[in-house]
């Protein structure tokens, strides 16, 4: 028999291929399933993720400056340890390369990855450098440390909850159409210069993200604890559906307060897309989700990079997008699975 | 300019690029070097350690069981658990595959992986499942837990130590020699079933390796110390020569002390090298190489598992063999580099 990885999806696989994953130390607090998993290590606790970028699938060295790549390899595992409401510490990277890898090209790499460890105050400790047959492909691991169970999961979600979204959302997507699309004219004319420095805002967003560091600090120092807190990688649509899920609750999202930035309107019009549609199922923005209790809702509504997009409902009520014309509509999970085609 | 990674090797490529590492937190009490990098946090100390293995490069599917695969993926890197003398805990995992591999087959790898959890005692608390345009990439990263400054690097050998290494040595070379042969006459005649049932034990050694888990335990319980540690992945020169020149000094290493299984001198003799060369340089045996001081002679001499097979001098000695004629050469280090041809 063979079953197709595509006929699970994405979370349905890793679903399915560890549901038999028994848990045996003590010290696990948090295992597969959230941004990150949580180890009690004597009585301290450590916050780990890893992640894994592909030629290809998650880049194209076309358009990618490989300084960026560096960066950004970096920066979205962080963003996961931060979704914790953790700090990272140390990253490991693992490299695979094709003999078509210069140490020149290995060089500009590390100086993006060496930016992002001075940003964030992170050290690299260690990793593997490997040949691949075909292709770049990297896997970095974030460690973070956060007080004893001051840690935040996908979970604790609860009926009347806020729901909350740092920046702006979509940008990375349509910054990808507009690279996807002048690189089809570059291959179709080589000689035509693409100009993208008018969109250096959505261009910016996916090729150099920056995680919300600064809006977790926010959040502790004026002692707000999220219920449940996500990062946005894969689409506003399928990550609430995750906090929904896994605290088993449902939600209302108000299409009109999704937080769009001014850059992206007119640039969604030319491909025809909504922005809506590039905020719910776009992903790669690198936002933070989170829910907060309505007793945090004063506070939370001084921070001008916070936007309450909506709230959590029994589960009953099932997970509702309420359109700008006033429909309800079910959400549905449409994030970049990277098996669907 | 355009400099090839080849000409720099895989340990050359490693030092370039991480001169310019930065070590910004106090705890790290270990960064790149070794075979892992050791942190403290809250004043215990964690042990990390990563490896990635790419299909065609580190393993061919042709005559690899998936699961025999998933336990290996494992292995390896609690092997640099242990060669830290530190105490495994736990894992992630990060797949990339093409759409050729099924559901099931990622079953059976997860049944390997599982069957490592189990026997070695560590929780999988992680991991990132991506498709890949070509072949299958593994990497994992393994964390550790060790009592505070215990843990064992390459540089502290120091002068008349003696150098120690566990089980036998060359076998995983051997047994991918036997595999390849085996994969050449089958695709030249597919009706020829390989009878390689006497080999099992050469073959194993390659397909299904054992970290030595308890040789780490023995040690610690019979209060040894070892000045030194490594795990012998890429051959026992490369890994002497490490320990050599992290720890400043020199070496003599007798051939005739080298632990050759019974099963690998026929088969070195059928495939015409020396059972010295393929110990030397064949690598994936995952025994453990290190040091210990003179006073421990006694003690470790008790344990069968484990032979002396030379001694550290001072640095301006150099690094010898010392062969079974009585000749001295200098040893060169010609462990399988990921990227020399």
């Amino acid at each position: 028999m063979r079953t197709e990885v595509a006929s699970l999806g994405e979370f349905g696989l890793i679903d399915h291929l560890t549901k038999n994953n028994d848990i045996r130390k003590a010290g696990t607090l948090l295992s597969v399933g959230d941004d990150a998993a949580v180890i009690d290590q004597f009585g301290r606790q450590s916050v780990i993720s890893t992640d894994m970028l592909v030629e290809g699938v998650h880049f194209d060295l076309m358009y990618t400056p490989l300084k960026h790549l560096g960066y950004k390899s970096v920066v979205v595992n962080l963003s996961d340890i931060y979704a914790m409401m953790a700090t990272p510490t140390h990253i490991t990277i693992n490299l695979a390369i094709s003999n078509k890898v210069s140490v020149e090209a290995l060089e500009e790499f590390y100086e993006g990855v060496y930016a992002a460890c001075d940003k964030f105050n992170v050290d690299l400790i260690g990793g593997d450098t490997t040949s691949s047959l075909s292709g770049f492909i990297i896997s970095v691991t974030a460690v973070g440390e956060v007080a004893p169970d001051k840690y935040v999961t996908r979970s604790g979600a609860k009926d009347k909850d806020l729901i909350c979204v740092t920046g702006d959302l979509g940008g990375a997507y349509l910054g990808l159409q507009l690279l996807e699309r002048e690189k089809k004219i570059y291959l179709e004319n080589p000689g035509v210069q693409p100009d993208l420095q008018e969109q250096s805002y959505l261009i910016g967003r996916i090729l150099k993200p920056e995680p919300r560091a600064e809006v977790v600090e926010w959040l502790q120092e004026n002692q707000i604890v999220p219920t449940a807190m996500i990062d946005v990688s894969d689409g506003l649509s399928s990550e609430l559906l995750h906090i929904c899920k896994q605290s088993e609750v449902g939600c209302v999202l108000h299409e009109d307060k999704i937080p769009i930035s001014d850059s992206a309107r007119p640039i969604a019009m030319q491909f025809g897309v909504s922005v809506t549609t590039c905020a719910l199922s776009g992903g790669e923005d690198y936002e933070l989700l989170f829910t907060i209790s309505q007793s945090d809702y004063e506070k939370v509504s001084k921070n001008s990079d916070i936007t309450i997009i909506g709230y959590i409902t029994d589960k009953k009520e099932g997970t509702n997008l309420e359109t700008k014309s006033g429909n309800k509509h079910a959400l549905t999970a449409q994030g970049w699975t990277a098996f669907a085609e």
